[in-house]
């Protein structure tokens, strides 16, 4: 009977195609029993999906995107392998954009995407936003997943880590070690990330009898030379004793500050930081890090999104939330 | 008149429609009396290039590709910035593509574009090459340039460093250091790039009065768990008191087996590596460097590939090389 279709699949079941399609797609509206004689049934006459797959969108270009803020910063680059792993085992093709921040360059990014170019769309919004509307239209045209951070007042498919949590428990091992007064490096600001990050600082402190004084809080850092005089004019005029870098990119200014500052990490002053940094180990000292799963955060929103492309993912809006897992080393020594 | 084409223009100047057309390029071909008539009457007329040009293949996508081995690697994200900040200054997206050294990988990506995806292609290849015929094809069809590595088998523009003289440099400040059983560990030995600094190293050597011993030269090594073992037997029978890594990848496994075997940096072994590492200062010990200038090769590739869009661009054989910078830290302290 030549190349089989879904018609013609329907009509030897004797169900409607509809029912057959969404059988093939492992729709959760469909019956384990009507799929089970589906597939059995498309085996038997040597069903092909292909056809009828491409005309879906996702088959267009065999490509997804990933927009990052910096390909340079460790969790990003481990998180785009974690993508990547997945893509290749789907024979996708991955294009990786950098917004260095910007929300103009995402929003012209993302608009560009809308021309079919990629299939689906993993992103780590910028920090730096004028308007969301982008989001809204480009998730409404193709398949989208948020990762690692996300705008809370935009809905979608999240995965993200316990940022909350692991600030709380990476203040909460500063006060341990003996620090009585600790700075924050906030960034992400605009985000729920970097929220949630400085939210389980001030609660760590709260639940230790102590306030986050305002001036402990360093905001609007850029990682650039004017974030290292800042970081400079904070230490020398704040002296805390502790410090919890909310990006890894805060953290090793407080490296060079200490040293020009004659000042001894971890005698004078605690650093910990979020980082994925590979030789964490081999600094001197060896810098504490909150590390995030950053591989896992790629490879589970990967794996989401070729959900999405074949339909077999129905939750447009959750959050998933991965662990983070802190490395305790010599820059936070009691 | 309406829109004016290339043709009225022509028409009004009394010359032919290519030679107005070349002028509008810029060609060397015309003469700069005849660009600054065209020019002016082009002005004067309101001529708008945009509905000739747009048939240029180079205006369809403003968009370029790069294609790297690995962004994580500094050298590379710094050259990826180089590039964007050329491609932003000219209102072109840049796609970042990630090879992880394959070749098939490479090909792959390399056929997709010459679909029309971006106007021009800036390579740096995969040193795992089975067949390299789709660099011919791409070059071909769109342009191409060549950055820090390249296959001497293979004609175009390419960008590199000067390879052979800082590996020689580098052997050299080595043996000043007092080491007199230089090891190297090689690395893209399939691209002329390996096979320049695995030549500076040998000549070096040689103009000391010494011997390249083949036993002192580890091949073959990758970026993961068998390259540390590689270099932790390497290092434990071979007894090496200096080592030249050809890439930042292979020098800190060093730091990590001489932790482990209890050696001590620069005492027992001295490393020096090429490498655009950042925080190599921070390292304990501090880790001395051949730095190439990434940002520049980055900004260099970038703008011929905009001038051979513009046809302003004659050579296409041509190699141009930048110098790198020797920095001397702890690591190779006498």
């Amino acid at each position: 009977m030549g190349e089989i279709n879904i018609k013609q699949l329907a009509s030897e079941l004797n169900l409607s195609a509809a029912t057959v399609s969404r059988a093939l797609r492992d729709s959760h509206e469909i019956s384990a029993e009507t799929k089970a004689r589906v597939m059995e049934m498309a085996k038997k006459l040597n069903y092909e999906p292909n056809p009828f797959a491409s005309s879906l969108r996702h088959q267009k270009s065999n490509t997804i995107a990933v927009i990052v803020p910096e390909v340079a910063n460790n969790f990003f680059s481990l998180a785009i392998k974690g993508i990547e792993e997945v893509a290749r085992a789907k024979d996708h093709h991955v294009l990786i954009y950098q917004t260095h921040e910007s929300g103009e360059l995402e929003s012209s990014f993302m608009t560009r995407l809308l021309s079919g170019r990629v299939d689906g769309v993993l992103i780590s919004p910028a920090s730096h936003v004028a308007s969301k509307d982008y989001f809204q239209k480009v998730s409404e045209k193709i398949p989208m997943v948020f990762f690692d951070r996300d705008h809370d007042d935009i809905e979608g498919v999240k995965i993200t880590t316990d940022d909350y949590e692991s600030a709380y428990s990476a203040t909460q091992h500063l006060l341990e070690a003996g620090c009585k007064r600790i700075g924050f490096l906030a960034a992400l600001d605009t985000l729920t990330t970097g929220k949630k990050r400085m939210q389980g600082y001030i609660d760590a402190l709260k639940d230790n009898g102590l306030t986050a004084e305002p001036e402990l809080i360093v905001t609007q850092c850029e990682n650039n030379e004017p974030c290292r005089s800042k970081i400079r004019y904070f230490i020398a005029r704040q002296k805390p004793d502790g410090i919890l870098s909310s990006i890894e990119e805060l953290a090793l200014p407080c490296y060079y500050v200490c040293k020009e500052l004659n000042l001894n990490i971890p005698k004078d002053l605690k650093v910990i930081t979020y980082s994925n940094l590979s030789h964490a180990e081999l600094l001197n000292p060896s810098l504490s890090t909150i590390n995030q799963p950053a591989f896992e955060i790629g490879t589970e929103a990967a794996t989401i999104l070729f959900k999405m492309f074949s339909k077999r993912w129905y939750d447009p809006n959750i959050t998933i939330s991965l662990k983070s897992n802190i490395i305790k080393r010599e820059s936070t020594q009691a």
